[in-house]
């Protein structure tokens, strides 16, 4: 076989997921062994190559069919030299890893953060699959989320582009202040910590509600609630995907993008909160900007990361 | 001579601007002549090309030497196809105006529409002259822009990417609903025309300023009364500089460009205006994404255009 391949890697705090992928973005193979954060930098960087040079050795693929690898990582990067700058769950502090392993794989090496890279992948491979332009949203326990134009992730002056879960959409007098320090920022409301935040406000306050009964309330608690009549349950999953729907029409006249996709833990909620993103939406954009605009799941699921990073050496 | 040049066309309802540029986005030539829109657009077409002849055989180029035409006109397109679906000032119903183009001109011709061609001719030869990434903003009757991405214009699946002015920015309480049908659009506080109106509603409501004494109040006139000091002007100019300032923040966030570019007539207020914006900006993005980050004013006045349609042929 002569054909070309790329890997991905998605590096987590407990464990690195590699992938092999056809130039296609097909996912052909993956393999999950533990980062060993606690060992230290050259450690992780070693199991990287490690696990990357297993994976294609036990596949049907030869290392030279490797075009190149691509890497996802939380935190601050310096994209185009490929330092990781800091990355608090690696206890990385500007560690060189593009060049560190590009030494060890003697293969181009991209590294890109993980939210832009899970973004890539579905555009690439996933939901987005032959569309040029999407803007992809994950709902967890913040909002993330990426941009892509032409095929490729908008990355920024900073590497700050696709921020989107700090988007400011909640009009001041029912805003509260998020983590980044801004107020009403689209997190605050569309993420799980968000509707997690607002169904115990309502228990706290003494709404009546079958979320009182729950201890631990979870974001999926809240969703099913609304999804069985729970009238105060479902009015904080509306104002949840209002707020979504909000910052998409928002997208709409900046990027106009053809497609929407929207991952993430609480976009497993389905149908019931799709319906309403997309009635939130058809209300916060011109219909110009709306027409044949779809607003789809995320179909990659976890695969998303290392799709996304192997997706890196093709589309950038 | 044999090096290349541009040829880029400005068409407006009254007259058509055409200009020569180098490959480097140097304005050579200009000429100006008159639409005749009301002939038709077949005499409209005709006059495109013979100005464009005319203007290369005026100089001290020749044909051979135009490397394509690039057209900027305001009306609903089929970018791809060049095709001008409608023109309310041209009177233009489904125009093929690229493919007649090209038969007239035997060269290679691009259509966009004239916000798009603008923002590019700033960010390709302006004030973006070496940024890759920039948002242009032009304050004028409306709010209009562009989006720079890897130094090419943003178009969207619809051609409605760049519609900064439909931002949707004002809260519900304070919103006004915009020519668009919309509520609280960015145009209708940062505008030309949203400016007069603030101040209309100021005198009318009987608030005490120097603009009660001015028949037909311009732009130009609450913000030279503000600068002198009068209180209600003031604040009209810092509402509209207070709203752009936090669009430019979602921007931030979700493109992270590294420079913002601000023109049409309302920027010629100078650093009066532009310290406000740079002030509501600073309060309106997460410190990382306005790190580096520059505002600055349109430097090609009413040559963006001209300049800009050329730049179509080499950033397309």
């Amino acid at each position: 076989m002569s054909e070309k391949i790329v890997v991905g890697v998605d590096i987590g705090g407990t464990s690195i997921k590699v992938g092999i992928c056809s130039m296609e973005g097909e996912l052909l193979h993956t393999f999950e062994g533990p980062t060993e954060v606690e060992k230290g930098s050259d450690v992780v960087c070693d199991n990287i190559a490690k696990y990357a040079k297993q994976i294609v050795e036990e596949s049907a693929y030869t290392w030279e069919q490797v075009e190149g690898v691509g890497i996802g990582i939380a935190g601050f990067l310096d994209i185009p030299n490929g330092i990781v700058k800091k990355s608090v769950n690696l206890f990385f502090d500007n560690v060189p890893l593009k060049a560190i392993l590009e030494e060890k794989l003697e293969k181009k090496v991209l590294v890109n953060n993980d939210a832009n890279v899970a973004a890539l992948g579905e555009a690439w491979a996933g939901a987005g699959r032959g569309i040029s332009d999407c803007v992809c949203y994950t709902l967890g326990t913040g909002v993330g989320g990426g941009v892509i134009i032409n095929g490729k992730v908008v990355e920024g002056f900073a590497g700050m582009a696709g921020e989107l879960g700090h988007m400011v959409i909640v009009p001041d007098l029912e805003a509260i202040q998020c983590n980044c320090g801004q107020m009403g920022c689209l997190e605050t409301v569309s993420s799980a910590t968000g509707i997690i935040r607002m169904a115990k406000d309502a228990v706290e306050r003494g709404d009546r509600t079958s979320l009182s009964f729950v201890e631990n309330i979870a974001a999926k608690d809240v969703i099913d609630a609304a999804k069985a009549g729970d009238e105060v349950a479902a009015r904080i999953v509306t104002r949840a995907a209002y707020y979504l729907g909000k910052s998409l029409g928002t997208m709409a006249v900046v990027l106009n993008p053809q497609r929407f996709i929207i991952g993430g833990g609480v976009s497993k909620a389905g149908e019931f909160l799709f319906e309403q993103i997309r009635e939130a939406f058809k209300k916060s954009a011109p219909a110009m900007a709306q027409e044949g605009v779809e607003i789809v799941p995320a179909i990659l699921g976890n695969d998303a990361g290392v799709v996304g990073a192997a997706g890196l050496i093709i589309r950038s």
